[in-house]
């Protein structure tokens, strides 16, 4: 099986759990709106790559672990698009969840997917033989890198404070879930996850820099949500912070450490080829060179 | 140590460890005002008497599960109080949490103590020598009682459906989570959850008979909240279904049938005691006598 039907397939079994007979019909179609069709699933390919990395012997465990991290983005993507944070009506080019079901389905799903990626990385351990013994560090790595006070909730509530360092928020708010990845990845299948964090996190931080800057420089059918949210909303964004050209120095210098830090080994190659494949398809050359543009005309 | 100071001490380390140097300080203020000072911990100590009577061979495991089961039962009431749902301005007599703290806020100290209480079980897991073992089926049966398709969230999404069944409706809403006690409490000391499950599922059903009750019988002050809410937002409740007479011989016949299921054992008698004490808390004789009074007279 490939690594996308893996993950594909893992998902897959989680949300229609939740559809079973006697589930509230509403709550359940809402989450299967918010995990399928999905983005990219860059997360838990990374966490799946790493797993390989090193040696995948409990890939059911690694399947559940990424299945994992999968649904806690899809949760904070719901979340985050609620009328009283982003008011995003669109995602992925499709209604978001609180446009399709009401905000009040939209907190419930997202809370009920914040609990199944608990629920899937338990089922993957107890069906995992000696390998469970992995639960309470997998399980402690996914709640510092979802939760309070450094983790992907942490980020957005840095956006409701009156100052924010911006390394500190973007860490928090996109970094943490591809630090999880990568930390998990390695945890379950038994291996060092400090080794695997720095890779994940700088990898994460350029995510976020490559969101600010498609935020201002991308058009709406491209990104399939509207542009200039960020903007608007006068969130701290690299490109406010910095300007574009230093942004997107900074996003290449990102890419560089996150490609640096993969440790040593056998899988290390393919993984910096991931890496790279990436960042391409986060700022295609075309996308760069139209953000250079204006920056030159202005300069002129 | 008391049962009451093992609760509040494993309360406040969990919480304490979201306000470290760094934390966005609102999020973590307003995790502490969900959590402290808090109402009679019902769940809990439902979980820790349970554990007493299967022998508490790993009371810090057991401290664990008690704080999740808190933990999640706080996140669900900052949810509940939201706007969109109860838009309630008061619980336990303060501000509510998006009242002090606004919405968005709101939104992500629910989602931080829902993996708050996920890390603190995972984390006494850690801590638990061989007990380790039992964190799967500890968070499994957690996750099946607070999310998607029989816990507490989907209890509340039930509130979004044209057509909801009474009883599969305060199953979920208010059962799951004292079912979650009793069944944690027996796993956390390596004891059987099955045996315990109906005793914490009636007395749940029963918790929430009462508050439809009170809902409409008892006074603002008594009950540290606005009263006649779920009566004025439509809401199904045991009163409007059946009538005040009826709702209080089910709540009765509730507490009966919880009593009944308390497995033999040198703990039996305690938790009955445990059991009718709460019942009286919950309504006292004083309240029964006042929702027995309008009655009557309307049957004149």
């Amino acid at each position: 099986m490939s690594i996308k039907q893996r993950i594909d397939s893992a998902l897959e079994a989680a949300v229609a759990a939740c559809e079973t007979r006697g589930a509230p019909p509403r709550l359940a179609a809402a989450m299967r709106h918010a995990v399928f069709p999905g983005g990219a699933r860059v997360r838990p390919q990374l966490c799946l790559a790493v797993s390989a990395a090193c040696g995948d012997d409990a890939p059911a465990l690694a399947d559940g672990a990424a299945a994992a991290i999968e649904l806690m983005h899809c949760a904070s993507l719901v979340h985050d698009d609620l009328p009283c944070f982003d008011d995003a009506l669109q995602r992925r080019g499709l209604p978001s969840v609180h446009a399709k079901y009401g905000e009040r389905i939209a907190v419930l799903a997202g809370d009920a997917l914040i609990v199944l990626a608990v629920d899937v990385l338990a089922g993957a351990a107890e069906a995992s033989g000696a390998a469970a013994r992995r639960l309470p560090s997998l399980m402690r790595v996914l709640a510092a890198r979802v939760g309070a006070p450094f983790g992907i909730v942490a980020g957005q509530a840095w956006e409701c404070e009156d100052w924010v360092a911006l390394p500190a928020y973007q860490r928090a708010k996109t970094g943490a879930l591809f630090a999880a990845a990568t930390e998990m990845g390695a945890l379950a299948a038994g291996g060092q996850p400090q080794r695997w964090r720095d890779f994940g996190e700088h990898l994460g931080e350029a995510y976020q820099v490559a969101d600010d800057i498609r935020d201002v420089a991308a058009d709406e059918q491209w990104l399939g949500k509207p542009v200039g949210r960020d903007h608007k909303l006068g969130r701290p964004t690299a490109v406010a912070e910095m300007g574009m050209a230093a942004a997107l120095a900074h996003f290449e210098s990102l890419v560089q450490r996150s490609a640096a830090a993969v440790p040593a080994g056998p899988g290390a190659r393919g993984l910096q080829q991931l890496l790279h494949a990436e960042a391409e398809r986060l700022l295609p050359p075309a996308l760069v060179g139209r953000c250079i543009a204006p920056e030159a005309r202005s300069a002129a």
